[in-house]
């Protein structure tokens, strides 16, 4: 029998005891041998439910009981979740966490303590979900080197852009139908401009490089500023758009950016709707490889946590590498890579479209009727020569009046 | 220094070669000490090539020798390389393969030699090529019952499909095409007939039920009977044929097939086109989760061998639970089973549709101009109901001279 503390039973800590729970044998044979909740650390009292005589509101109970080898954080922010994961850690305990705000703020840290310890700090639900594509990378793809990573990272969002694209929807709209169903935040700025996609590209841009990623180095754009009009365009240019991390190792760095970005229908991404995830992986070996699944949720990520668990058991007196060192990367500026551009552009397509074609090279071409404006797709391009050449347009649509409603890049 | 053997220098073991010489120091970081390659057993030599003075002849000098902890078999059939991994198990050695045919014959027991020796039998490479599924379901979805599986598991039937889809040519056009590009081989049987679908969700059936599975009860269809109309149909329908693998859980045991099926744009593997190859996996908790990447392909599979040599090496003196028994289990009949049917009816639309859909039910209509046919998909129906309405629509149109021309099943 092994014994497991978890901490904050909310949706995701509620999800890891039932998944416990429900998958009892199968687990216990994975791990070697059954694994039961010993506390559950938590403000509130839980009475009438499985874990009222588990609850604890003392964390020292859990940081002093020898018989505790496996603690699972799903708490979420930063404190007290830092000190006490980090004090697990310190305590010889394996520590699984859901909490991408604390893997990217103090993973590296926390991973040097687990080593130093023996023990194992994990935490597979932090990104994406259930899908498994953190021990995909470490597992899987040990023997492969990581170029690219390019991933539909957060549901929210990823869902938005659905609804819009689908139903016509604006911004407002569908983010209140997320609100509604709970797949938004009332205060939806950590999804919608970005950020929760950010520290998600910074922990698998660790993963794939093993040096530090320090996430507020990374130029991160949301979704706030597209509109329906934009998702129209993209149908008729057979794009669509999809809000992105993406990574591209460099040597040791790597060039790393969050924004709205448009797929084809040959990318695997074109097809990935509502809330779910995806992650497209390119290695100097194994090539191109895609992990797709629920991004959220209750149960999948309950199971991710749970693998950890497993993991963990099959390895109590020893640390599994992930390959995280305390190196520092530094995130390479993204003026030499090479993107199509989608640009609106107020006015007349008959008197602008030969100017824009001049400054921007041949383009394709979208119209949608009873607009005043058009839309071009560039060939592919360097950023450096596509902002010079974005400029010389501007001025020139400027003499008239006119203007650049609207960039997005575009896969080459 | 761990020291490896590789069984077979074809194209998978001299892949597997060149990943472990141009990824050595990620290799080393990751299995925690390099891999060296001490014997190269084939019955060619190579000379002038860096494994010239590695070859052997003789199976014995590698069986015999301790430094050899690693070995790889890519060999491929059964003779010798049932009797060369076997003897290696038993001599404490940790094997790693890319042979479907014979993890789906001897499975069972090879896994039992090397639990009860303490070492490893693992096969990443023999489902699916580069893509993880095989690491994901006894790994990531270690604490997940899996529910189902529906796979594209052979990429020259995705490839040939494709193109009969995306050019028009008919069966034997792409596969003509596919020998030409060394995707097909001259004897294309085990392909096209599905017999190699076949093996490879027989693995994955065993891996998600623990209990072996006979791959010679597994009802298997291959594609030699789908003809591009079926795909202009289908194409009009919104659908895209795909060969898969096919498996449901009951119980203990499973309904299994094989079969060309239709599925819409909303399935992800609705896109999966060329030789790629794609896995979705339904787990109780999970929910459904896809792997996509390269199903074939030197350094792809080769990545896979390597990713299994480094979890060996971390597991020395270790036995890692695939959870796969000797127990066995009972391919179960799909009587029951609910799909959508896609049917060709010869003869006039407007004198037979109300027939057909006073058998089958409402149905969605498709035409193609200039046939004397028509197509019919139907509602979600189970399979003895077909069958009964099948019967009995044959019989009514064999009084018209007409027929039914092809009968796919699509996704409920």
């Amino acid at each position: 029998m092994i014994y497991a503390a978890i901490m904050g039973y909310g949706t995701i800590g509620s999800g890891v005891f039932e998944v416990l729970e429900k998958n009892k044998d199968k687990i216990a044979a994975a791990a070697g041998q059954p694994i039961e909740v010993k506390y559950v650390l938590d403000l509130r009292d839980f009475p009438g439910t499985p874990v009222e005589d588990k609850v604890i509101h003392d964390f020292s109970v859990i940081e002093k009981d020898p018989e505790v080898q496996l603690v699972v954080e799903t708490m979420g922010g930063l404190n007290p979740s830092y000190p006490f994961v980090k004090a697990c850690l310190l305590a010889g305990k394996h520590v699984s966490t859901s909490n991408k705000a604390l893997v990217a703020a103090y993973g590296t840290e926390l991973l040097a303590i687990a080593r130093e310890k023996g023990v194992n700090f994990q935490f597979e639900a932090s990104v994406g979900g259930g899908i498994p594509v953190i021990r995909t990378m470490y597992r899987a793809m040990a023997g492969d080197k990581i170029q690219e990573i390019t991933g539909i990272l957060n549901g929210t969002t990823n869902y938005i852009l659905t609804k819009m694209d689908q139903e016509g929807w604006s911004f407002k709209e569908a983010l209140k139908e997320a609100q509604a169903l709970g797949y938004a935040e009332q205060n939806p700025e950590a999804d919608v401009e970005g950020y929760d996609t950010c520290r998600k590209i910074a922990i698998l841009t660790a993963l794939a490089t093993g040096r530090e990623v320090d996430y507020q180095e990374i130029p991160t754009e949301g979704i706030t500023e597209i509109c329906a009009e934009d998702l129209r365009y993209a149908d008729a240019l057979g794009l669509s758009v999809k809000l992105v991390g993406s990574s591209q190792v460099q040597g040791k760095d790597a060039m790393v950016w969050v924004a709205p970005l448009m797929v084809g229908k040959d990318n695997p991404l074109y097809g990935v709707n509502d809330v779910y995830n995806a992650v497209l992986i390119k290695g100097n070996m194994l090539g191109t490889s895609m992990y797709y699944g629920s991004g959220a949720g209750k149960l999948p990520t309950a199971s991710a946590v749970v693998a950890d668990m497993i993991e963990e058991a099959q390895n109590l007196n020893c640390h599994v590498s992930m390959g995280w060192s305390d190196e520092k990367l530094k995130v390479q500026p993204s003026d030499n890579s090479v993107y199509r551009y989608f640009l609106r552009i107020s006015g007349k397509f008959e008197e602008l479209h030969h100017a824009a074609e001049h400054y921007l090279g041949e383009c394709r071409i979208a119209l949608l009727e009873g607009l005043n404006e058009f839309a071009v797709l560039t060939e592919p391009m360097e950023k450096s020569a596509f902002e010079q050449a974005r400029g010389r347009l501007s001025e020139m649509l400027a003499q008239s009046g006119d203007r650049i409603i609207q960039v997005i890049h575009a896969e080459a």
